[in-house]
């Protein structure tokens, strides 16, 4: 199961709107299959395990991330292709919530005679599946909010200045995780002042992120869709209202990478799912330009929390993930 | 010499105005005595492991973190104490820069027949030694600069609430670093708006770091020196020659804790040496008051840049500590 969440990995970000989900064929203890969610959403992981597996898939076991599909779409249910391939067993980590699905799967298999194991390593699966989950139990994607200042939470200095605050090797793990995320959101000051590419450069990715921009006015001149950027939508809505906009649409993540104002709304809305930090070892003053613009807090307990997941050095940045905690 | 720049680490923040050194006798590879620079700066280091030693120093070897001294203080100088004890090699990690020393305590021991090596885990003493050797070689101590904030930079919210930002783990450590400094120091505002207490906390400490208040106003209300409190001492000068005075009257490591006008300040005059960082997984806004004052800095390059030196979480919240980088 290890082995399949890391092949689910592969798809973030560009299986929208399905889930992004591995699997692993195994008979007498040798991986005959491997196959995860392909760009665009299909095949599915299931289907191209099975192809690799080929006749080996006769009485073997197949490890799955999320519960196998149930639903006739434009390919046929996976549920019924392990059963055709001759799968004895299934392993899976979670029940898909997705009321097309929902428990059926599991059912179909069973019913045919198939050994069913469910809810292994399901924490893990739950937080690859994390902007699926979201979109489908919340009516909203999974919200990162990315934040690169110095170490005094600055972006800019006062005179306006802030290329290059953070160092290459932070802004190449940047367009990484634009990668992993099906779209990149700003707001309409950030789309105007600093005409952003928001796209995946430095590294090569199946499909780039759709754009998103917040914003009343229209559009700056950016450049169009095409291979080196993805769609480009501005929507004229308050940031919750945009959010159910962009899960309707089928986006399951968005980094959100500023403006102060942008983020500032997001995070008093209690949007923000996850805060990674870019810190570099430099101070700018307090009069410098701040991440977050003002969110007139008064009581220090009204302020949203957030643990610490992961810190490491990137370059001479200080890299740092942070996730929502649950208010009390 | 490991063991002895451990054992060299504990007298910071309570020997000044004098080294922390350790030292380590060895006979036929066995410890026969340890010691370290006591509390106020005396017995030394050498004295207290030759005392321990006793007989057992004839033929042996000492490892020491700093040059024996060679000038007559209150006590007879530690290169002739070794000498009279019978020990026949020196170890040594680096020269003393006092102009007392400066080379003077490993010649006696030559002159006497004693086997030294020099420059043994030179640029690890020369860590534990920042303070001392700030203070002889640049006429100010070393100076740490604390910043406990929220993710994006601030000490308070708009609303003014600042307690608690940080978790207890995070203050508790605090303490330790203070106990490690000579000296805390902090702002007039910081001083009249929040009467710090400004000591050692949680912990037994044989000294307690004097408090340093840099202003330009009479002092507010503060206890007074006593078991718990260090030293009170206000200086109205602006901080390069605040700090000369510290170290005129002995100071070698200060441990600043605000307010952001002085951070500011010695910020913009290159007077930081290290940034201590605690951040907390809460946000507050571009409106809540900033750690760092106002730079004025135009130019991004103009900054003061830091090196991260250390990271790991400390309870919920996150340090990291940082070196000054020379300027190119």
């Amino acid at each position: 199961m290890a082995h399949a969440l890391r092949l689910a990995r592969r798809g973030l970000g560009n299986v929208w709107p399905n889930p992004a989900v591995g699997c692993v064929i195994v008979q007498d203890g040798r991986v005959v299959g491997r196959g995860w969610t392909q760009p665009g959403g299909r095949p599915h992981a299931e289907r191209v395990a099975l192809d690799r597996a080929g006749a080996l898939a006769r009485g073997a076991t197949a490890y799955v991330t999320l519960e196998p599909c149930a639903h006739h779409g434009q390919t046929p249910p996976c549920a019924e292709g392990l059963v055709a391939a001759g799968i004895v067993r299934v392993v899976s980590a979670m029940t898909d919530p997705d009321p097309r699905v929902a428990g059926r799967g599991h059912r179909i298999l069973r019913e045919a005679g198939v050994d069913v194991t469910e809810g292994i390593r399901e924490p893990e699966a739950r937080e690859v599946q994390a902007g699926f989950l979201s979109r489908v139990e919340r009516g909203r994607p999974f919200v990162t909010l990315k934040l690169a200042t110095s170490f005094d939470g600055r972006i800019a200095t006062a005179g306006g200045e802030s290329r290059w605050i953070t160092g290459p090797a932070a802004r190449l793990h940047v367009h990484a995780l634009r990668m992993a995320h099906d779209a990149v959101m700003v707001g309409g000051n950030t789309a105007h002042a600093d005409r952003p590419s928001l796209n995946v450069r430095g590294m090569a990715t199946p499909r780039q992120p759709v754009r998103v921009v917040l914003s009343t006015r229209p559009l700056p001149d950016l450049p169009p869709e095409g291979p080196m950027h993805g769609p480009l939508w501005r929507i004229d809505a308050p940031p919750e209202e945009a959010l159910a906009q962009l899960a309707d649409r089928g986006i399951t993540r968005v980094f959100c990478e500023g403006g102060g104002v942008l983020a500032a709304s997001l995070l008093q809305g209690g949007l923000v799912d996850q805060i990674v930090g870019y810190t570099a070892g430099v101070t700018l003053g307090g009069d410098g330009l701040p991440a977050v613009g003002p969110m007139r807090l008064v009581r220090l307990a009204d302020a949203p929390r957030f643990a610490l997941a992961e810190t490491r050095r990137i370059g001479p940045d200080l890299f740092h993930r942070w996730r929502r905690v649950a208010l009390a």
